[in-house]
């Protein structure tokens, strides 16, 4: 890279940062995806970047001192993330830096977890420069999922939509293969890929039997959520099969029968019994429980019902909506999304910033919904 | 304009001339819009340009020649449509041509009227020099309601759809003010301008009472076609205040009363009695009175049943969808498009090099249909 014709700012090279942290964006999880990268203070050049790979292993910080070796003294660190000063699965980042006699530390944003907080202030009193709140909200972005599950204490929640041009996401007999194209699904299996889960109704499994795996693109499978409330479903789906990569989570209600329940744990499917709401899943409880078992991002995908009962509670962060080009009309066709009817326009989502883009022959719509803007906008 | 640093080909003033031409679009029907431009040969420089204003103005040569005065001799026109070579409201172009001293004739297109044809070959014979098929599918486009008027004998449709992203105009209760942005609707009125006419069916009138006329931007206001199969709309509805700006055709099947019919006839209300096909109005017979009353631009307008209709039969030849930045939702929220059920999406209108485009807070998307690209890749 031609670093002479960039304005070296410190914005520069937290964005080098942040793209290093989406690399490992999928795999740390419930660890957060961390980016860093050290700089040369007198000829600005970069001395070595990292990002945290996978939970468990080293911090982006790390990953990047080791790469650095003795050139990482005097050097100035970027890192998305406020480092922490504590043991966890890995020795505190704030002696690494400190043994690495790193001139400068500055950050995107400081930790939320409280755990995990005080880095700055230590390494402050080690006489290391710091700074925080560069590019913040780009650098919140690649941290939502982790600032979820840390500060509201439930996942991120990603609707994905794929319909046609007026809304349908199949025609009358049920028919859906392809709306969007090639390129669009592939895109939407690296939303799974990123996702530490996946949800579905029992409808989109009797009516697809979908596999609900990372395919299209290299990444991992999401863990298969799937709201049945009567444990209705017969066992031959895809999703019932079920090994260490292909994970299964059959949510139901409290008088779901106990021997279906029996049957499914046998074959190593997770059951979760959860209050029903008006005969639906209550999706408040089912976020705290996910939380609980550390899935800090959902990708809601469908069907229209499902779409809908997360709307009407609100519990929707962002929104990628694909249209592939096709008008289906059919006045019978499955609706990508059906909520309870609304009085007024008023009650409907609007959404701000939607952004558009095209892909091979579809086009994706993306947002953050209120809700999610709300996360994005707390300081921490 | 600094023509120095333009590529200075036939296709860079025929664009020119394109250009004029759609200033006139929407004034000048049964008409063809045309733009025409005069170059100096020596130093490529511009002399005039011209269109055609309205129908029984001059033709745009003719504005193009008037302008440039004694300038004229010697130079190349550039005209979207060759000229004419007979007496129609005006005299004929070629003999204009021939008197300013033109020394070259560049065309777009053919005439496709054979009684306008033949201008290129009276020319020629003339001792001019005469080239044709310059932006051919550029200057069809600017020409589509006019080919579709001559090669068809039915008019030109556009089907405008203003949608939520998830394919409703309205929640249950039938509120839709507003789903898409001001600028969207702007541009919405600059299609009632271009087109000739403008379709509803009878429930768009008794959910909105809408006037259909052309307010928010300057223009001329279409012709309201209304389908009402059995004079069942309450005289009391906007769209039965006429004048001569403010025209208004009913559309009912041939029992319709015959009392209703003569009320409204009274008021200046045309009223035209076509065949049902299926308890509805014969879409065919219904483009083809239209055609013999010189419409040859329709915009259909919805709602979602009518649009169904027009596509069942396979007649819309170009779509504006707008959609703007909201999600309704509601399952008994009403639909843009509505159809009889298909059984497979092979059935669905698949859109070709469908494309989009930012309008204000909603988003333009924008294609022609199969059917219209048959129009335009007729050879003339």
């Amino acid at each position: 890279m031609d670093l002479k014709s960039k304005n070296l700012s410190d914005e520069f090279f937290m964005k080098i940062a942040v793209k290093e942290g989406y690399k490992g964006l999928g795999w740390t999880s419930p660890n957060p995806p961390v980016g860093a990268v050290l700089i040369d203070p007198l000829n600005k050049k970069i001395i070595a970047k990292g990002y945290h790979k996978k939970f468990g292993y080293p911090h982006a910080e790390v990953e990047a001192i080791n790469r650095a070796k003795e050139k990482a003294k005097g050097s100035i660190l970027y890192v998305t993330l406020e480092p922490c000063s504590h043991y966890g699965k890995t020795p505190p980042c704030t002696e690494k830096i400190i043994e690495a006699g790193i001139s400068k530390v500055v950050c995107g944003i400081r930790d939320p977890n409280p755990i995990a907080k005080g880095g700055l202030e230590y390494l402050k009193s080690k006489g290391i420069e710091v700074k925080v709140g560069v590019l913040e909200r780009e650098v919140k972005i690649l941290t939502r999922f982790f600032l979820s599950h840390i500060l509201r204490k439930r996942p991120w929640v990603i609707m994905k939509v794929a319909s046609s041009l007026d809304g349908r996401i199949a025609v009358s007999t049920g028919e859906s293969k392809w709306i969007t194209g090639e390129k669009a699904r592939k895109y939407a299996h690296k939303l799974r890929h990123i996702c530490d889960a996946i949800l579905v109704g029992k409808n989109t499994i009797l009516k697809d039997n979908p596999d609900l795996t990372c395919r299209l693109v290299k990444g991992k499978n999401p863990i298969r959520i799937v709201l049945d409330t009567y444990l209705s479903l017969d066992p031959n789906f895809k999703i019932f099969e079920v090994n260490k990569n292909k994970k299964t989570i059959i949510v139901c209600g409290e008088k779901a029968d106990l021997q279906k329940e029996k049957i499914l744990k046998a074959r190593g499917i997770e059951v979760w019994r959860l209050p029903l709401e008006r005969e639906k899943i209550d999706l408040n409880a089912l976020l705290e429980k996910c939380n609980e078992n550390n899935i800090c991002s959902i990708l809601v995908e469908g069907g229209g019902k499902v779409h809908g009962s997360f709307l009407e509670k609100n519990l929707v962060d962002e929104i990628f909506y694909i249209i592939g080009p096709v008008i289906i009309g059919d006045r019978e066709g499955i609706l990508a999304i059906e909520r309870e009817p609304i009085k007024s326009l008023k009650e409907a989502l609007f959404l701000k910033n939607l952004k558009v883009k095209k892909m091979g022959d579809s086009f994706l719509f993306h947002c953050f919904t209120n809700e999610g803007f709300k996360l994005l906008n707390t300081p921490l």
